[in-house]
C-alpha cells in the first residue's frame, strides 16, 4: 500500500511545474473546466484567493502555478474529498499557500467576516437539481448537481466574501447563461468579461468562463471565442498554450 | 428632380431580389446589423411580423425578401423617416406585405391589444442617453441612442404584442448583454439562442444577435460565433453568403 495515495485512487501528472494530483477513481476527476477556469482567472500578484468547492484541489494547485497569489483557500463539503485534497497539496509541499478546508460553503461568510478575499474562484455543479440523471455514486452527484449548493449561494456568499471590486470568476455551461448573469448582478457582482468555449468553429458553445467585480459598474466585453479543438480533430494552439504543450 | 427621391437622399441597391432602399444623405445609414439581423430572425412561413424603430424601412424590405411572412409592419416615431421608408416600399412594390406606421412604440399595445405578433425584430437604439457623444443632428441621435425608448421600453411593450411563444429578436452590442438579458427574463422573453458577432477571430465581439421566446423555459444556445472578416481583410464566407455574393 502506497503511502500517499491508496488503490481506490490515481495520481496524475498535471504537466505544469511537475505538479501532481491524487483523483479518486470512482469519482468525479477534474476535466478541462478546471484547468480553463485556473487560466482565465484574472489573479494580481499578492491576491489573496478562495476556491468554492474546490473538488481534488485541482483549481488551487494550478493556480499556485499560475499566479503569484499569496494565499489559495480550498472550500469543500466532502469529508473524503478534502482529506484528498489535502494529501495533494503535501504532496507538491504547498502547504504555505494552499489550505484545504471542510466546510458548507453557504455559511462561510461567518467563518470568513471581514471581506477579505480578492479572487473568488469556482467550478461549481452545473445541473439544477432534478434537472439531469442524477449519479448513483452520491459523491459524484454532490459534485454536479446542486444538492448541497445552488447558483445563487455561491453567488450571494461571494459577494460577502469579496473586497470591494474584487473579482469573481466562474466556469459553467451556456444554457445556464442568463441565470448566471441576473444573479451575478442580483448579488452586486457585475458581469465584465464573458469567452465562450467551442469544441470548434462549427458548434455551439459547450463551456462560459464569466468574471465580475463587486459593484463594477455595467458594461460586459465578450472576448474572442476559445476553440478545444481545430477541425482535423487535433488541439487548438491556444488549448496547447494553456497545457504548456507549445 | 427625381420623382422617388430628392437630393438630399441616396438610393441603394440592396444585392438582393433586384431591392432598393432609400436613405438620407445625412442621416442614418443602415449598416451590418441590420442586414444581420434580418438573417438571424427565425420567422416562419405565414407570420405576422412587427419592427420597432424601422428607420428606412431595410429590415422590413430585406425580410420581405429572406422570409415567407404573411404581414411585416414597421414602426418608427421620426415622421421624415416614416415618409421615406414608404416610398422605398412603394419603390419596390412591397404595399401589400409592409405597412411602415408612424407611432411611438412604447404605447402600441393600445393600437394592437390582441397580442397577435408571432415576430418581433428590432435593431434598437444602442446607447443609453448621457452615455454617449450625443450626435449634433437630432434624428441621428435619436436613432443611436435611447432618447425616445429605452431597452425596457422595448422589451415591454414587445412582451405585449407577441403571442404565447412569439419570438423576440434583436441585434445590440456585447458591453450590454447583461441589460439586455435581465431585462427580457424580466418581462417573460426568455432568452433561447445568442450569436456573438466578432470582426475576425483575435477581436472582442462586437455585436450580438439574441433571440427569445415569450413565457418559454430557461435554456440558452450559443451559436458558433460569425465573423465578418478573414485575417486577411476580405470578408468571410458566411458573410458573403448572407449578403447573396456566394
Amino acid at each position: 500500500m502506497n503511502m500517499i495515495f491508496n488503490e481506490s485512487e490515481t495520481i496524475d501528472d498535471l504537466q505544469i511545474n511537475n505538479l501532481k494530483l491524487i483523483q479518486k477513481k470512482d469519482c468525479f476527476k477534474f476535466g478541462i473546466d478546471s484547468v480553463l477556469i485556473s487560466d482565465f482567472a484574472d489573479i494580481k500578484s499578492g491576491a489573496k484567493v478562495i476556491d468554492l468547492g474546490t473538488g481534488s484541489g485541482i483549481i488551487p494547485i494550478l493556480l499556485s502555478a499560475k499566479t503569484n497569489a499569496s494565499k489559495i483557500t480550498g472550500v469543500e463539503i466532502q469529508s473524503n474529498l478534502v482529506e484528498m485534497a489535502t494529501r495533494s497539496v503535501k504532496l507538491n509541499k504547498l502547504e504555505n499557500i494552499i489550505n484545504i478546508i471542510e466546510y458548507d460553503l453557504k455559511y462561510l461568510d461567518v467563518l470568513y467576516k471581514n471581506k477579505e478575499f480578492d479572487c473568488i474562484v469556482t467550478n461549481p455543479p452545473y445541473f439544477k437539481f432534478g434537472g439531469g440523471i442524477i449519479n448513483e455514486n452520491n459523491k459524484k452527484a454532490i459534485s454536479r448537481h446542486e444538492i448541497k449548493c445552488t447558483l445563487d449561494d455561491i453567488i450571494k456568499v461571494s459577494s460577502k466574501l469579496l473586497k470591494h471590486n474584487g473579482t469573481f470568476s466562474m466556469v459553467h455551461r451556456p444554457d445556464r447563461l442568463v441565470d448566471i448573469m441576473s444573479t451575478m448582478r442580483k448579488h452586486n457582482i457585475e458581469p465584465k468579461k464573458l469567452r465562450l468555449v467551442y469544441s470548434n468553429i462549427n458548434k455551439q458553445a459547450c463551456l462560459i468562463l464569466i468574471s465580475g467585480n463587486k459593484y463594477s459598474r455595467p458594461e460586459l466585453k465578450v472576448l474572442p471565442p476559445l476553440y478545444v479543438y481545430n477541425l482535423d480533430g487535433s488541439y487548438s494552439n491556444e488549448i496547447n498554450k494553456i497545457y504548456n504543450r507549445s
